[in-house]
């Protein structure tokens, strides 16, 4: 059985996940203590998928949020050497194509990836492998940043599931991969 | 009294208001009948302002659903000798800074300004000057084409006022422009 690859990510309502020096202080508020589902999308999960951006964010904090979780940083310029001592063990650095990875995971066994970060995203979005995505826009317009949406080979058809808006202005919308009503095999845009 | 201005506008839901040719073959659905609000809209206006590229586009379809309202086309390139002969004298093509059209439409009376047009909704929202934004987002990612957002000078918020799905897809989000507390005046950001 093919794992299901979710993104849960928030952008700005233009379409940024982080201003161009990376700060997300745009995305801090108080929420009075709504985690907007994050803990039960993250308990669903067993492997996490990043891509060097990510990677490096998470490293610099200090913090690693996601024991239990396989991890996954997908990196051509990372190697083994680059982990950062806290973190050794706790990660492993591939470098192959989105497509490959999944099968990759899927023959470890596993069952719910997620995957983050900007760059990642996009390839998982191009290769067509994105089944649901959680999409969570801030009101708020930031003119520049690092965009969470490239470059795509062709249209890539999504379906509605649900939106819910929340006090802080933050609206949330899940949408699961478009399958034809012809073709209910994996992969059928 | 100041108008108010609105832009109600559709995206794909990575931000693009049509393709880089100008198609909108994206956005074309069975709707089974349902406008998205935009006939009270249309209704609750007096006045419309479009860039060249939307007049471009409503000039060439041969139509103009626009009886009745003032209909400005902002442009410093075009001028009364390149209008469409079926469109004569039912626009005014002016050349102003958004800010100046608007003090000049407030003085005309104007109650209510639909503002049309990715690089025109781009001025006016740089210029801090959009009151209300409907934003309805179609369940697809193009890749590339015309944004609807663009640089700005300095972040801008905004209010969730409300969201909705539909049958279709199609989630439609209403903003409303940001006034903090302390400050109830026009232009409180």
């Amino acid at each position: 059985m093919h794992p299901k690859v979710s993104v849960y990510i928030a952008t700005s309502l233009d379409g940024f996940i982080a201003r161009l020096d990376g700060r997300l202080d745009w995305l801090e508020h108080d929420s009075g203590g709504e985690d907007y589902g994050f803990q039960n999308f993250f308990d669903s999960i067993d492997t996490r998928v990043m891509g060097r951006g990510t990677y490096e964010f998470v490293a610099a904090s200090g913090e690693w949020p996601y024991e239990g979780k396989r991890t996954i940083v997908l990196s051509s310029t990372l190697n083994d050497r680059d982990v950062a001592e806290h973190l050794v063990g706790k990660l492993e650095i591939l470098s192959m194509e989105p497509v490959d990875l999944v099968e990759l995971l899927a023959g470890a066994g596993a069952r719910h990836i997620y995957v983050d970060g900007g760059i990642t995203v996009q390839r998982f979005l191009r290769a067509v492998l994105v089944d649901e995505l959680i999409l969570s826009r801030m009101p708020v317009l930031l003119g520049s940043g690092i965009p969470l949406f490239g470059d795509l080979d062709a249209d890539v058809q999504l379906e509605h599931v649900e939106t819910q808006g929340f006090p802080s202005g933050l609206v949330q919308s899940r949408y699961r991969r478009y399958v034809p009503l012809s073709d209910s095999s994996r992969g059928g845009i």
